[in-house]
């Protein structure tokens, strides 16, 4: 995703600590205070624009959800957004995904969410996939026993390395949608991306592994 | 694959011993016999009109294939395919594939082939599936630690619920295509069915899954 630099944002996120979290280091093992209720939270890693969480908080009030999103030029437009909407049930995080088990403690994650994340064709940036083997390792940590991971995408070759990178950790395929909107699939809140690239014919393939 | 029924196919099958393997319950352990080499064996289950079978065995004539198949007026077919082209490293097999075990020894075949198997399409004809999990048992028991099934589909349907199928069953994923026609894979031997619906521009999808 593709957005103008924007040297204002850091102080807008930071005027804004009730959806953009502070000090996030000092939030592990207490994200049960942050929210002030202790409903299972729901992670994607890579937010993005924020359209995901936020839609999926609105339609599951009882379960919390923290969106991480690297860019603090795009984690912005997802914080306005949260402004507009005012969701009591979502947080946003502006860090990076190699930094999770800093900030969640083993098992304060219940679901991990992929969605769109960014391919990296090229062999020789494999080790930057959200699905290689070392972030399979990260989401494990915070993941109780079990876990599961909820990934979709439009990029046939990431979807294709994941299933295969899966596999190789030892993860159990549970569902795996190959056209997920011509399938009976319900409940799917789109992405920014999704809609866009689901409207020029871009197949959306989807699939929820499980840890074991 | 509908063929009209002929009344002629069993004995034609008889008077081909060469290609056409009569009594094979007496093969079983024998295969290295009946091909006159010790040559790895690789079988193809649902071989419908033995295109695959018989390009397979052009192109690898160190390798052994089997073609089963249980329709006899279909096999005829494949039958007349290797007449005409005199391959000796190729043999066809009338039976059900749940005999499997009948005739082959375990560890006798090194690889399983699976192309464009019935899909099934209805929840309550599971179990009839080639990749049901009753005939993931009995792949296992011919095939040698580590084998491995080949597998390919132009039925979506039936990919994904293969892929959750062989990941239930502990099954590691090593290779996988969602669009195997635009893919750098190459040596793909075409089946007949392969070839038509291809033209017709529906994706292939290919998988290789290995025991461990």
């Amino acid at each position: 995703m593709r957005t103008r630099n924007k040297p204002w944002a850091a102080q807008r996120l930071a005027d804004y600590p009730q959806y953009a979290v502070g000090a996030p280091e000092e939030k592990k093992g207490k994200w049960a205070d942050v929210f002030g209720n202790d409903h299972p939270l729901h992670i994607e890693v890579g937010t993005g624009k924020g359209r995901f969480v936020a839609g999926m908080a609105k339609a599951n009030p009882h379960i919390n959800y923290v969106g991480v999103e690297l860019s603090e030029s795009v984690i912005v437009v997802a914080l306005d957004r949260l402004i507009e909407e005012e969701l009591p049930n979502v947080k946003l995080l502006n860090i990076n995904a190699e930094n999770l088990t800093d900030v969640f403690e083993k098992g304060e994650v219940e679901r991990v969410y992929l969605n769109f994340s960014d391919p990296w064709p090229k062999n020789r940036h494999e080790k930057r996939r959200l699905t290689y083997k070392k972030f399979l390792d990260l989401y494990k940590t915070v993941l109780p026993e079990n876990g599961e991971i909820h990934f979709k995408t439009d990029n046939q070759g990431l979807f294709e390395y994941s299933l295969q990178s899966f596999s190789a950790y030892g993860m159990l395929l549970t569902f795996v949608s190959l056209d997920l909107h011509k399938s009976d699939y319900e409940g799917n809140i789109m992405t920014e991306y999704e809609e866009k690239f689901s409207k020029k014919g871009q197949r959306i393939y989807r699939c929820e592994v499980r840890y074991q």
